[in-house]
């Protein structure tokens, strides 16, 4: 008997993170971290429910609910596993509703909405193989994960065939790599400390907090008012003394010039990376900021629609810092995508986590793209962002700053029953 | 006492263009015309109504519809005067919810919707004013014209000084100009004989059509196969001889460099613009196409989300034609930032229209932009689809191929009572 999707449920999930001002930046002062969740219900013995989600910050989040609705009726009915032997073709069939592509294309409330049903496709995937999605990922030849991409606008940048050479490069090192990762775990930062509605006390206590708990790296809000943030750069320096990297966040609220007067601020500080300076459509504004800060990196993705855009930053020398996410894009194949061209071109890919379960999605691409795609640790960081994880059935796991490889099938993205239930907007116990 | 706006109305509204392939192209095979409408009710003796909407083409005009909502809360409970003597500040305003904005930003549902809503507070500025929008904009000192503007991303571009320099020197000839387009209307072209569900009889008779109804240029879709579309143009260009002009469009099918190949099997046929050659969002793939066909122009901008996109397009001289859309922008005031930066680079606007009511908006904005910002006719000619008119309350005015200025006040955004209930999704007669 053929096992289908039989049909899906969906949850407008919000925590009311606005109380407390986690997650405030100069661009979001009050957002409430939210998810428009996936259950795709099938009758596979192995694979009885598929998990996915995308992440937004409070209102709006009931649209992206009813796009996760319009796209997740393209796979009710699809046979599981014909979905899971072609999970290129399948996402590629999810983008093909002209009419729906309209409303994008491949951007805003659709992409995030592909990118739940994209992920819950691949918790369907991975536990039926019986394999976290990192593994299930890094197990697969070089062809096959060639083909999970849409090449139609990437070609200019990198073929098939030499994206194929780069995974073919990578296989005789993967063994030994994950080996490694198993053991070590993968490195992460931390951005905890640094949001902006906290005030200077609290910024100097989490600082001396993270240093004491082993991070070797801190990020900090900016981009409000550069004189306040001179002050908070300056107790994060002197809080994390010369050796620890500092990075700052700007959360796209500068122009240009703008965003280069203000490095120009804070360049004493000693900055590694200075990310989101301005909006994350501009190209030629971020290879203008990034010429004008060097050495100190230009870091954007988080708001990096498509494979599209991450094509041109990196064509344009615009990023030292790729941070894609794992649901801006559309899920994990066009995120497979971008981790292709960054190697490519050398950029390490340090993506964008918080939120609502994005570190729970990103330790997987990141675990994949170091045991077979880049091969390389270097400058390659995962954000961490210490909340929310509690809701997870398979929350991601901590040591000594690192990220800890998942090992129960799927893709992390599982959300707890009782969690559903409580932060269910506008009904549940949480709002009502 | 203050007039307010007091409540607003939504329609999903969805004509069934598919059933005669109207509007088919490579990308869009079977599109029904919709549009998410939207009516602001005001306490205002001279504008009870004011009309907005912005186009979709079928599946998904729901998720826009709901965004309308989001949004148009925004704008319920506002002065009516106030909003009207501040358009800037109430766009910057609809645009600042940090939570809503996440879904974009500056894009997609999200942006679509902001322009309903904005289109609509222009209706009723400019019912209040007793002028068609065109006039309302065309009258503006430019101090006032250059508020309209959200500069934060575009100052690296076009400072707000230099944009007032650039309406300043335009001043003289204001009243001269008003008058020729009063007298002679604006150049227009079609698109009607082109649809590449069409067949070559079709296309033949449809050209020769246009050719007797004095048009001098046709566009064709092209994209799906070389060889249709070296057969369609040979046809095309036979009808209208040697001297007309011949746009193609790939409505975004191609990736780079199957653009400049698809323009070299076509350029013996002598073609002025190639439309959408690849991913909207590509700005250096555009660059690449443009350089390597010249001198055909490189046409885009139905897909250019927002001000950020054209700047760079501009910047990065990826096009001779920008082709801004009255509703993928955020309405008239984003649409004026684009008219600003054309100008300034001197490239000519020559809009997206067609759609539902596209045609009946455009038209303001170019007729404002020759009276008030670039001042030339020169290679400028806006795009004009015969169909759907008839359900507008101020339809276009066409005579010997050029658009007629509105005369009635408002944006010509109206649609008639009886079509909004005959049309409306999923209710209307023309659905159950």
């Amino acid at each position: 008997m053929t096992a289908r999707i039989l049909d899906f449920e969906t949850v407008d999930l919000r925590f009311p993170t606005s109380r407390e001002l986690d997650g405030s930046d100069a661009m979001n002062p009050a957002p409430d971290y939210s998810a428009a969740y996936l259950v795709l219900r099938t009758d596979h013995p192995r694979a009885p429910e598929g998990h996915g989600f995308t992440f937004t910050i409070g209102r709006g989040n009931e649209l992206v609910v009813a796009a996760v609705e319009a796209v997740a009726r393209r796979a009710t009915g699809l046979p599981v596993e014909e979905i899971t032997a072609d999970l290129g073709g399948f996402a590629r069939h999810l983008a093909a509703d002209s009419q729906l592509r309209w409303l994008g294309p491949d951007k805003g409330v659709l992409h995030l909405a592909t990118a739940a049903v994209v992920n819950a496709v691949w918790d369907l995937a991975a536990k039926i193989a019986g394999e976290p999605v990192w593994k299930l990922l890094a197990d697969m030849p070089p062809e096959q994960l060639v083909d999970l991409v849409d090449w139609r606008y990437l070609r200019d940048e990198l073929s098939p065939a030499a994206a194929l050479d780069l995974l073919r490069a990578a296989e005789p090192g993967r063994a030994e790599r994950e080996r490694h990762v198993r053991e070590s775990g993968y490195p992460a930062y931390t951005t905890s400390a640094g949001w902006l509605g906290y005030d200077d006390d609290k910024l100097r206590r989490l600082c001396r907090e993270a240093v004491d708990a082993g991070w070797g790296s801190v990020k900090l809000k900016v981009g409000a008012d550069l004189d306040d943030d001179r002050r908070r750069c300056r107790i994060a320096r002197e809080v994390l003394g010369p050796q620890r990297r500092l990075m700052i966040d700007a959360n796209q609220t500068l122009g240009v010039q703008d965003a280069i007067r203000w490095h120009r601020g804070l360049s004493e500080f000693d900055i590694h990376w200075f990310e989101e300076p301005t909006s994350p459509d501009d190209v030629l504004g971020h290879a203008a900021i990034q010429r004008a800060i060097a050495p100190t990196h230009v870091a954007t993705g988080e708001h990096g629609h498509n494979a599209v855009m991450f094509k041109q930053f990196l064509q344009a020398e615009a990023i030292g810092i790729c941070q894609l996410d794992a649901c801006r894009l559309a899920g994990v194949n066009e995120a497979v995508a971008v981790l292709l061209l960054a190697a490519a071109r050398g950029v390490p890919v340090c993506p964008h986590a918080g939120g609502v379960g994005l570190c729970e999605l990103v330790q997987h691409l990141s675990i994949f793209d170091y045991v077979a795609v880049s091969g390389s640790l270097d400058d390659r960081v995962v954000e961490y962002v210490d909340h929310l994880h509690e809701h997870f059935v398979d929350p991601v796991r901590m040591r000594d700053g690192r990220y800890l490889p998942p090992e129960a099938p799927g893709y992390s993205a599982e959300i707890r029953r009782d969690s559903l239930r409580r932060f269910s907007f506008p009904d549940g116990p949480e709002w009502s």
